[in-house]
C-alpha cells in the first residue's frame, strides 16, 4: 500500500524513470562480510533491489555424487514476504515452492557452476542462499552477481582450512537484465520498467565476455535478430561494469 | 534397465548418433484428433520423443482476470513416470511439482500466449496439457510445437460454438533445441546428444521468423557471439520445417 | 465441454447406449511394445477407454523386503487431466493423491500379485504404471487386463537377462465391470451407463475362472443373492473373452 | 513390543485362536452417548477392536450440493498411532492420508448413504468420524456397524430440532468380515487370523439381508463360486446378530 | 451444534460455572491399562476433558542420538475432530500439523523429560501419544498428568524385560491451568471460563513443588507480580492434589 | 563450519562469555526505515542476533473477523537458512513449517496484540514479518522488541492516510530472555549460554512493568519460587532498558 510512482510518460532517450541513461546501471553496492557466521556473506544492491547472499560450506557432497572426487555448488533463492511492494504469502506457509522460485534457484546455481572446477573443489558442497530483502527488478541478476563474491569468500575459507584439491574458481560471472520498453532497448530494468517491457532478457556472462546463459522472452511482439544484438551489446557493457564492482569489493582484479 | 546405445565415438560432421545431418530434424509426426473428448488433441513426436497435447476449453477466466474481457491461455507439462529410460517417481506421490516441471509449463504457456490475442478470445480459458509419454530429448520443444496445433483446434471448436469475439490466433509458433556437442553445433538434440552438450539452447520462434523465447545455457565452456549466431541459424531452419509440418497437419498454410 | 450423448431413453434388452448386447464387451485392443523404452509397454483400450500400461523392472526390492529372496510387483494408476470429458486438476499440483487413485492403484497391484510367484521372481521389482489417457468407464478393469500383458513382457525381458529364479507367472488375470442399469444387468459399462447404475461391480478373475477380487457396490437399492449370481455370470463370460484377447496379443495360449 | 500370542497351530473346526466357533462373532459392545458433545457418540467394540464413532451435524451441505434440497452423509476413518500392536506414525505428521485410510473412509460413507434418504434429510450434513482406538481386525466393519447407531442418534437430534423434511433413515446397515484361514471359512476375523487368511472378504448388508457392498480379495489362491457362497452365508449370519446388537443399543427393533 | 450453557453471569467467589470453589479441581479420573496393546495406556479426565495417553516403547533411539547410550522420551498431542464442541477438520486431511498442536506436543515432551534420567533409560525410545477424545479446557495439563502415569507403566514394562540401565524415573510431574476470569484468579479452567480469561497460565510442577514450566499469557490486561504469585499458589495446590491422584492410580506414594 | 568460541570455563559473576555483567544486555540497535517499501521496516539487533521486522498494512481483515469493526494484528517469524551457525534447510523446501517457527510466530503476534486496541484500528490488518538474518540467541525477544517499533510506524502510516478510528497503540511492549547458566541467573543469553542453561525464560513486559507473557522452562533441574523471582527481577531491568532504546529510535518517550 506504499505510495509509488505509477504514472509514467513515454520513455525518452534521455529520461528513464529514474533519470538514468539507457545504458546505465543503477547504483551497485557489494558489501562483503555482512554477517559474521556464514563462510561468505554479501549484501548486494542494484538500486533498491537488495539481496543477502550467504555461502555455506559443508564437507561432503550429496549422495548421488559421493565417491566421485567432485565438489558441488548449488543455490537457493527466495523472497522475503515483504520484499515486494505488496506483501505476498510465504512459500513455507503455502507448503510449496513456487515455479518462479525454483526457476531462479536453478539459474543461479547453474551460473556459478559455470566458473567452478568441481575437481579442484574436492568433495565439498557450497550452498549459496540468495534471500531477497527488497525487490525492485533484477533480483536474479543481483543474486548471481553477489553470490559470486560470496562464493569466492567461501572458497578462500576452504583454502585456508586446507580443504581444496586445486583452484576451483576458473573465472568470474556477472548477470544483468536488459529489455525493450516502449520500443527502446535499455539496461538494468527497475520493476516499473520491467512490468511494461515488450522484451525482457537476462544475460549471464563470464568475466571474459562470453555467454553463460541467455534467457530472453518476448512478452509482447516477438523480437528480431537486430534487436537481439542491440540487447546483447547493452548487457555486455553492464556486465563489464559489474565485474569492476566485484573486483573492487574483493580487492583483486578479476 | 533397457539396453541403450551408450558408447559413442567423436561426433563427425557427417555422422550423428542416428546418422542425421547436423541441420536435420528427427522425424516429426503431428496427429490431430488423437483422442476424442478434448477440444484439441494432438500426438506429436520428434523421433522417439512423444508428447500428448490436449487442449481444454472452459468458459470463464481465473478470478484475477474476471471482468477484464480478456481470455487466458496456460499450459501444464508433465512426464509420465516411465517416459524416461529409467523410471522416475511420480510428482503426485512426492506431493510436490519439481522445478523443471514448473519451468517448462511456464515456458509452454508463455510461448503460446505470444501468438494469442486475449481480447479476441473473450473470457474463455484454454489449458494445454502436455504429457510426455516418451522422452528422448526435446520434450519442451515438441510440446510447444504440438500444443500450438491443439490450440488451433480448440479455438476452431470455440469459433463454431460462437464463443469468440474476434480471431485470437495471431500467428504460429514453433520450437526446437540446438546445441554444441563435441564442439560442433547441431539441431534437435536427442537425449544422448543433449546429455553430452557443452551448450544447450531452446529457441521458440514465431512463424515469421522472429524470436519468442531464447534460453541458452553453457553447460561447460561459455559460448561467444559467433557460436550463438550459428546456433540461431540452425534453429531458424528447424523452425521453418516445423512450421511446414504444422501446416500439413492443419491443412492450412501457416 | 465436448458434445456428448446425454439424453438416453430406457435401456431395452436389445439396445444399449452403443447398440451392444447386454453380455457384450466393447471393442478390446491390446497393443504390445507401444513405447520402446519400458520393459513392457501396452496400450489397451476398451472402447474409448484407453490406458497406457508400462512395466518397469528394477533390480532389488523395497527395504522391508530385502534379504527375503522374494520379488515385488506393484502398480500405480493415474488419470491424465483431460482423460475425462471435463478436465480435472492434476494430483501433482494439488499436492496429494486422491482416495480413488490410491484405491485403484492398490487393486491393480493386488490383482497382478495373485498370479505371480514372488520366489521365482527373485529379488526384483516390477512396477506397473497404468496411466489413463482417455476414460469412458472401466479404467480399472482395462488397467488390470492390459497391465497383465505388460507384466508378461517384463518378465520375459528379465528371463532373457537371466534374472529369474524360476517361472514367476503362475496364471493369467482379467478384469471386467458389470452392473445393473435401469434394473437390467449388463457387462462392461461405459461411463454413461456406469453413472446411472444401481449396482456397480468390478470382478477380477484368474484364467481358470476363479475369483481374484470382487468389489460390488449398491449405489441405490441393495442387491440380493440372485442378482449377484447373474452379475458374476456376466463377468465370467467377459473375462473369458478378455483372456482370449490377451492370448492373441501375446501369441500364446493362456 | 507387547507380548502377543504368536505361535498358532492348525486351526481345527472347533478351536479358533480364541476358542470361538467358525460362525461366531467376537463379543460385540455398542455404547451410545459415550461422549457428551457430539450429536451421536458411540463406542463400539468387536472383541479388542475398539472404535469411537462420533456423528457431527452441521446445517448446510458442501458447495457442489447447495440448492439441491438434498442432505449429505459422509465419513472419515482414521487409526490412532498406537491402535495397532506396533505404533505407526501419524498421517498428520506425514502430511498425507494413506490409501488404506481413504479407502475405508469412502467405504463407510457409501455404506451409510445406502440407508439414508437425502431428500428427507434436507440440506444438512452429517459427518461420521470413526477413530480406531484399538485395532485387532475388523476395524472397518466395526466402524460401519457403530457409525450406523451414531447416525441414528444424530438424526434424532436433528428431528427434535425440527431440522428434517421427512424420515431420512430408510433401513439399517451392518458389516462383518469373513475369510478363509488354513482352508477353513470363518466369521469375524481377528488380526491374527486376518493376517494368515487366503481369502478376506468384507460384507456390508442391509437389515433385510441384501448386499450393500461386497469386497472380497484372494490374498493367496483365487476362490471359486462355492467358497464365495459359503462366505456369504457366514456373513449373513453375522450381520443378523449385529442387527440385534444395534437394536438393543438403540432400544428399538430395527 | 450441541446445546451448551452459554449465558453466564458474573463469577462470584462462591459460584463458578459448575459450582466449584476457586481453588478446586474438576473431578479427576486416571484409569490405567485402558487399552491392552500399548506398554502404558491411561485414560485421564479432568471433568469432561478426556485424553487417551498411550506410551509406546521401541528399542533404539532416533539417528541423531545413536551411540550416545542415552534414551529418548517424546510426545505427540492431537485432538480428534469432534473433541471440540464444534467439529474441526483433521490435520491429516489438511496435510499439515497446526501450530497449537506442535506447541503442545513439545510442551508435553519437555515436561516428561524433566523427570527422566536418559542415561538410566538406555538406548530406548518412549513415545507418549496424547489423543484428546473430548476437550473442555485443560487438555494440555490433563495430557501431561496422564502421560506421566503411562510413562511409569512403560518404564515398568521395560524394567521387567531387563531393558533398563538404572532407574529412569527421577520424580513425578503434574500440570494444571490457572487463570483470571472477571478479575478473579481461579484453578483448572473449563473451556467456558478459559475463553473469557484475562490471564491464562499453565503450570507444570515436579512432585516436590518446583517449577518445570510456566507459560502465562495476558489475553487482556497485563498482570503484575502479585497476581502472578496468587496464580502460582493456586497452581501449587492443584498440582499437589493431582500428585495424590497419580499416586492412587499407580498404587505407590509418589 | 565457522570457527566459534567453544571452550568455556565456569561462568564467574564478573566474566560472562563476552565479558558482560550478569544483568547487562548485549548492544541493542534499532534502525527504523531500513527498507523503503514496507509501511514499517526495522532492523533490530541484540549483539549478533539480527532480525528484520517489516510491518505490512492491508485494508480489511480476515474473513472470520469481517463486519466486526475490529482490526487484526498478527506476526510471522522465520529464520533464514544460514541465520544459524550451521545452515539448516528451508521450511519452504521441506513443505512444512516447523513447530518452533509456529510457536514463536504466535508468541510475537500475541505480545503485540496486548498493546493494540482493535477497535481503534478499524478493519485493517497489520502483519509483522520477523525474519531472522542472523541468530545468536534471543531471536524471539529481539523480534518482539523490534516489531513493536515497526508496528508504531505502520500505525503512523495508517493515521496519516486517515485509516484509523482512534488511537490503537495502548502502550509499549518489550521482551528479553533470562536464564540460569551454571547455577547463576543472568540476563539476555547469547546462543552459547542458552545452550548450556538449566532454566531458560522469555519474559514479555508492557511499558509499565507488568507481564504480558512469561515462558519459563527448566531444561535440567526444576526451579523454585526464589529463583523465579530473581529471574523476573533481571528481566524487568532488561525490559526497562529496551523501552529506552525503543523510545530513542522512535524519538518519543514511551
Amino acid at each position: 500500500m506504499s505510495v509509488w510512482p505509477i504514472t509514467l510518460g513515454r520513455v525518452s532517450e534521455t529520461s528513464r524513470i529514474d533519470g538514468r541513461r539507457l545504458d546505465q546501471l543503477r547504483d551497485v553496492r557489494i558489501e562483503r562480510g555482512w554477517l559474521s557466521q556464514a563462510e561468505g556473506s554479501v549484501l548486494v544492491s542494484f538500486g533498491r533491489t537488495t539481496v543477502l547472499c550467504n555461502a555455506s560450506v559443508t564437507e561432503g557432497v550429496p549422495r548421488w555424487r559421493k565417491g566421485s572426487g567432485l565438489g558441488w555448488v548449488t543455490a537457493e533463492y527466495e523472497m522475503l514476504p515483504r520484499a515486494t511492494n505488496e506483501r505476498s504469502g510465504r512459500e513455507s506457509r503455502k507448503g510449496k515452492v513456487g515455479g518462479r522460485t525454483h526457476e531462479i534457484s536453478r539459474l543461479v546455481g547453474r551460473s556459478l557452476r559455470a566458473v567452478v572446477d568441481d575437481k579442484a573443489l574436492g568433495e565439498n558442497t557450497i550452498i549459496l542462499d540468495c534471500d531477497v530483502l527488497q525487490a525492485d527488478g533484477g533480483t536474479r541478476t543481483a543474486s548471481i552477481t553477489g553470490a559470486y563474491v560470496a562464493l569466492v569468500d567461501a572458497v578462500d575459507w576452504l583454502r585456508k582450512r586446507g580443504g581444496l584439491v586445486g583452484e576451483p574458481i576458473t573465472g568470474s560471472v556477472q548477470a544483468i537484465s536488459v529489455g525493450v520498453v516502449g520500443g527502446i532497448p535499455m539496461l538494468d530494468l527497475a520493476y516499473e520498467e520491467d512490468s511494461r517491457a515488450d522484451t525482457d532478457m537476462n544475460v549471464v556472462m563470464s568475466g571474459n565476455g562470453d555467454f553463460v546463459e541467455i534467457q530472453g522472452t518476448a512478452e509482447g511482439t516477438p523480437f528480431n535478430r537486430d534487436l537481439l544484438n542491440e540487447l546483447l551489446d547493452l548487457a555486455a557493457g553492464g556486465c563489464a561494469t559489474l565485474k569492476q564492482a566485484q573486483s573492487e569489493a574483493l580487492g583483486v582484479r578479476l
